[in-house]
């Protein structure tokens, strides 16, 4: 059986205060957004990152990449795509899309690359169970 | 009749880069909470406000106020209540109230003032439409 | 003889991560350059705010209010005076006002009210020396 | 004559708002410092980013990448080193390299990417002039 990773889809509102002077969002808050989905995704997979900090690991970001591709704008609706696409021993990646509302657009892409540390910060294997439970579609725990 | 202004409640996820190293919620984040309900609040009364620029007017704000009562935390999904409670001749004041996510704690509450100024920046006479328009509660104008 | 609380001109460049799509400084940055101040002052008299928290102390905020009398914008040099104006028993407020580059207008004034707790965040009376060290001008230490 | 590209050192101090829940600074905190050192580096070139809107051109992120070494923390001094490494035809790459206060420590390093366009958001051609400014040391244009 092929294994599936987990992802989601998240629609954020674009606020004021994400603008810059040039009337879109600032290149520096989608990074934000990328955030926001990956938190989203890990809550649904019933991992909140609180729940993982609370078993004594943490996944700090080691590398983040974006390419834009059309500038979001004030009050947009924009859609966030967040999944893993790999786990390493002690890391893991995420990619991300981030599309207009109606999904004809893509407005950038990115990923960023996770250690896994525990309490004191040093690297560690990936614990099987984290892998598991952000291995699982959402769809496919209900079945 | 008595007049009804324009209300919402809008839920918001806290994320990681709206905390500092106290654990909690920076207290400027909570400016930004502000601001998306009170955009919200303009767009469901249908007056977003990208219109309002469109339509000539901008509603720089002159005066914010903050108390904090209890600090949110990492993931928590707070409830921003907003609401107009003022018109002036030039101006138009907002109160904000943040709750919990069950809304059994009231986590901050505060206030922003705005001037109505047309495109050269020069403060003008609210327009009566725009008044109108913010003062029908959502539900009235459904009815 | 006077008592003398601790004061400090912070200044600050505009970035353009700061600004919004109206062109100017988005007004939430200002609580940013407002806690940016304060932090310098607390540097500048040797009591770094970390070192309040290696002391078993926080200062978390309580109330802020800002007034906005003319916008700042991208790659502004602006001016942060900060100044601790009253101790209470449990609590210290601090004033802001921030000018433009050659301190001829007046960009926007507020004040924070920090409560002071322990580490478990319990309101505490404030420590004689965290008073007397606030206290004490810059100049008035090097004499 | 070897061709030399404007760098600059930025020294920048560390707010308790840049910082988040993990005790360290936020990840798209960095990004910004790279926004501030690039706009520090074409002021001290004596083309400020507000010239270069002015003359009718804008340089818009087009990729940002960003590799995290060591994380800073609340009131650390770091120090961003923003240098132009690449001219395209329509298009510009700088380099970023943050360290701690005394250089000993490399804290994260990165690039970005801007495509050059105009008033329209049109890709153009570099402007001969643009290159020249922005390639010419800070000591040499003073020799």
């Amino acid at each position: 059986m092929e294994e599936t990773f987990a992802e989601t889809w998240l629609p954020h509102r674009v606020s004021y205060g994400e603008t810059d002077a040039m009337g879109v969002v600032y290149y520096a808050e989608y990074i934000h957004y990328f955030e926001r989905a990956r938190g989203a995704m890990c809550r649904e997979a019933n991992l909140g990152y609180g729940k993982i900090e609370e078993a004594g690991f943490m996944l700090p970001v080691r590398e983040v990449e974006c390419r834009y591709r059309s500038p979001a704008r004030y009050d947009d609706l924009v859609l966030v795509h967040a999944r893993i696409v790999e786990w390493r021993r002690a890391s893991v990646r995420f990619e991300y899309e981030i599309y207009n509302e109606d999904r004809t657009k893509l407005l950038c892409e990115g990923m960023t690359l996770h250690a896994v540390v525990n309490r004191e910060g040093r690297p560690v294997a990936v614990p099987e169970w984290m892998k598991e439970t952000l291995s699982r579609k959402k769809d496919a725990e209900q079945a």
